[in-house]
């Protein structure tokens, strides 16, 4: 097999939209294709990368930075790499496509803050509606959608699989990964 | 040829001991054979990853962590990495071997005090002897040399050449790179 296509797959959407629960779909089904995948998650950055930094622009654009660097360098030499954090900011994820040219693919998985608040996967909603977290994305801190994404995942119809497997079946549109073997 | 082997050169030294030098080499001549390789130079994660951390044992410790994440992430893809800082404390390059295990080697860029503020190539040790910047490096704070290291360059006897001749012949020793061809 030839040398693996290094892109970044660039999730971005509220809390709760979906992010973490794709990617690691995508994650494993890539492996089981024998592709190596890694994924720069929210949680795991903000602990490994970004420790003391908070919520404010500043702090985010440094954030998502970061992650668009280690993304850059990973893709560069030929590794997949799937970064789920928020980006709330549409500057700064151009910023990053314009680091990583065409490996850059932005997906933005779409959901309500309604129905992310409904979800509520980490019980931070409804502390953000009471006033307990300031700058919550979606309640009282700003979500720029995408305007022109690669992908758009509509996570209130579609099931995680489903999402999945648009994700897969882009790849291979592109030829990033070979096609999927019939059964 | 086979998927290449991922390793983590982690040079360890006083400012001015010639790991930047060094490194820039080794990184030519290994993409001189055809491999991936990416550098990441202490002052270079300072600016991408590590901005607003100062020099303090903890901001230190935090800067190492961050470059150690990095460098694993790499690594363990396949992707030869070099690693460019002071790294002045033994535990925190103890916690980085813990973390990539046979994939890391440590190479002590040897030189003393002296003869680096002779060269004092970016001027920092004549302002640190002056009292102009604390928490330096080998004058107002630590230095811990590696007890057992992989490799120990004495950049006060060899030129940078000959040091990134043995990094070499180290790598291809432990069939980390192909032998080189004959002339």
């Amino acid at each position: 097999m030839a040398d693996d296509k290094g892109f970044t797959l660039w999730f971005t959407g509220l809390s709760g939209a979906g992010k973490t629960t794709i990617s690691k779909i995508v994650e494993e089904q890539l492996r089981e294709r024998g592709s190596k995948v890694e994924v720069l998650d929210g949680d795991v950055v903000r602990e490994n990368l970004s420790k003391g930094l908070g919520f404010s622009k500043e702090d985010r654009d440094t954030n998502i930075r970061r992650i668009a660097f280690v993304a850059d360098l990973l893709s560069r030499n030929g590794v997949p790499v799937i970064t789920a954090a928020i980006s709330p900011y549409r500057e700064i994820r151009d910023e990053a496509r314009g680091v990583m040219g065409d490996r850059f693919i932005e997906v933005y998985v779409k959901a309500s803050v309604e129905v992310c608040a409904e979800r509520d996967v980490k019980g931070l909603y409804e502390k953000a509606f009471r006033g307990e977290i300031k700058e919550f994305t979606g309640v009282s801190d700003p979500y720029e959608p995408p305007l022109n994404p690669e992908l758009t995942l509509d996570t209130e119809q579609d099931s995680a699989e489903e999402d999945a497997a648009k994700v897969l079946t882009l790849l291979e549109e592109r030829q990033l990964i070979p096609a999927a073997q019939p059964a």
